[in-house]
């Protein structure tokens, strides 16, 4: 039985005719209800991994039975080393063996890597089926399963191949973060903690104060932190589809966190990890370039820290990360555009001399 | 010097912010103002293959040198055989070890092939980068470049990985067609011939009238050609972007075509001579339900054989024809909907009773 503060929510993406809503609150997954008003078709595939299906896929297929002919699942490999070309051809596989056709709805039953991957096959199949989004982490609730950016990895960059494809509706279910391993909880509030920084002070408060009760997965937290979370992605998505300016805000230490990610090889630090050491450098290199006080810098580090994330970065040598960063989405002409802080709650982007980014990693990072 | 006939015209495909023109005419690929008023970038990669690129990549890059600072140019191997995944990946891997970044500008110098691959890898590159369309035969002039239809092959069917992704150009420089070998010319006919039965039998007339001139590539008339079609496309395209339903008659001939072409594996017919080929099917199966009459279907059939295309279908067996256009992206829950004449000069997309494709199959392909 729910809580009041667990009850189910919606909000709404508004971007015109691929405006969707999210769904926030306990027991969605099962609950036929939630899936209503879908587009009609005779075939879904629920696309989860080997790790979320056992624990959901039964739901969501029993829950899916009375809206179309025939549910599929699909179990990939789990991690964000198989975010590749072969796993997301797996999909298409799927779909071409089971004879699914224009309309067939895929689920994204999982984490940011199920999501995305998910997402981009559902762009690409036929060029373009529909898809739900069914976020199982922290992490793709408040963040990655929002927005419609899809991708897989390339050897030479995280998200270099994929395609700006909205989904039709997210249903974030906060029973499933119960059954969450604490890790991946610990990077979910790495996206959680981002916002404040970049947009809301009062939520970076709200953080600040909740912190443990976040930790500890207290469910009434963690519905506020994903709504809120969930709020202020819309608002920034809803006015930059396809991040021409603004949207760009939302990688607040993704270009750091890009470079651990990919420097270290896919996978061996989670996503949301790389993220929170990763603003752990932006919020750094932004005090050096007078944005912040070293007072906020190390608020915030002490909130990453506190939120169980790595604030050290991986010794990868400061060429390798100036190498890495440089094939960034953001860079242009090969100069490293950042996400940096201006003042407490509104980020910019720009570029910063080699020197600073040196002396930040330097501080920053275990010798190479 | 071009004739007056063949002076630069062009026409426009209205999609709101994502429209752009056609520009149809002789010495347009190394003319620099060709590509006047491109998004401004630091890098053009001009992917070609390995036919086309030695013929004129060398020209088009020296257009583009005073717009871009480099100017890279990535040989395919040539043919749809190579239309699939990993020579897709090999555009990624030139645009990631170049350093392209989010503004670098795609061009696709060759036929339907370079072009929906280029395409395809422009809308997927860092989640979309610009690209324009230098088509160099006659099936891509009239047909493929024209109206964001990107892709590549699955092993299962055709062009069933991809994406509706606009160019921002389209060049159909017709001086590209004297060097084109007869078969392509025959080829591109087929997509010619096409739109006088699904939508203007006054060009019908007209291609009957001219059809010899075309064989023998006679300057006028090719440009006539060229841009008539152009502009049923452009008219169709503009009415139905995403292909919810209007423009699935521009596929006339394609779901018979698609079949042989992955049935013989592709490669073994061009695509044009599958969709000629395909065309006699079509229109057989049009006739049995009583859209067109027999004369109207023997003249159809003797203008693709004056074109220099084949008539009889490859003897795969009437259930393996069945097997392969199940999986057509038109089927909706495993039924095959064809694109069929009404009456000349109209399509309409239905279903058909498999009794009567059987028939249709044994009276137009060779024995299995």
């Amino acid at each position: 039985m729910a809580s009041p503060s667990l009850a189910a929510s919606s909000l709404r993406i508004d971007l015109a005719e691929r405006s969707y809503p999210i769904l926030i609150g306990s027991g969605l997954l099962s609950d036929p209800a939630s899936y209503d008003d879908l587009p009609a078709a005779s075939m879904a595939l629920v696309v989860s991994n080997t790790v979320v299906a056992p624990l959901y896929a039964n739901a969501v297929v029993q829950a899916l039975r009375g809206r179309f002919k025939t549910v599929h699942v699909l179990e990939l490999p789990d991690g964000e080393a198989h975010k590749d070309w072969p796993t997301l051809n797996s999909i298409f596989d799927a779909l071409l063996s089971h004879g699914a056709d224009r309309k067939t709805v895929l689920f994204a039953l999982g984490g940011g890597v199920v999501g995305d991957m998910t997402g981009f096959a559902a762009a690409c199949y036929m060029r373009g089926v529909p898809f739900v989004q069914l976020p199982t982490t922290l992490l793709a609730q408040v963040d990655s399963s929002v927005g419609g950016k899809t991708a897989i990895n390339h050897p030479l960059g995280k998200n270099m191949i994929g395609a700006f494809y909205q989904p039709q509706r997210v249903l974030c279910d906060l029973d499933t973060l119960r059954t969450l391993p604490q890790r991946e909880v610990a990077a979910g509030l790495a996206e959680v903690i981002k916002y404040g920084p970049i947009a809301d002070m009062a939520f970076f408060d709200w953080i600040e104060a909740h912190i443990d009760a976040l930790v500890a997965r207290d469910g009434a937290a963690l519905a506020h932190a994903v709504r809120r979370s969930c709020e202020i992605k819309a608002e920034v998505v809803g006015q930059d589809e396809r991040e021409s300016g603004l949207r760009a805000i939302l990688n607040f230490g993704h270009t750091f966190g890009h470079a651990i990610e990919s420097g270290l090889g896919y996978g061996q630090w989670l996503h949301g990890e790389a993220v929170g050491c990763g603003m752990v450098m932006a919020i750094r290199l932004s005090q050096r370039l007078g944005g912040v006080d070293a007072a906020f810098a190390e608020r915030l580090i002490a909130l990453i820290a506190r939120a169980g994330l790595p604030t050290r970065g991986p010794g990868l040598g400061a060429e390798r990360y100036l190498e890495l960063m440089r094939v960034d989405k953001k860079s242009e002409g090969g100069e490293i555009r950042f996400v940096l802080i201006d003042r407490p709650g509104s980020a910019v982007m720009r570029a910063a001399p080699d020197a600073l980014v040196r002396e930040v990693l330097a501080e920053c990072c275990d010798p190479a």
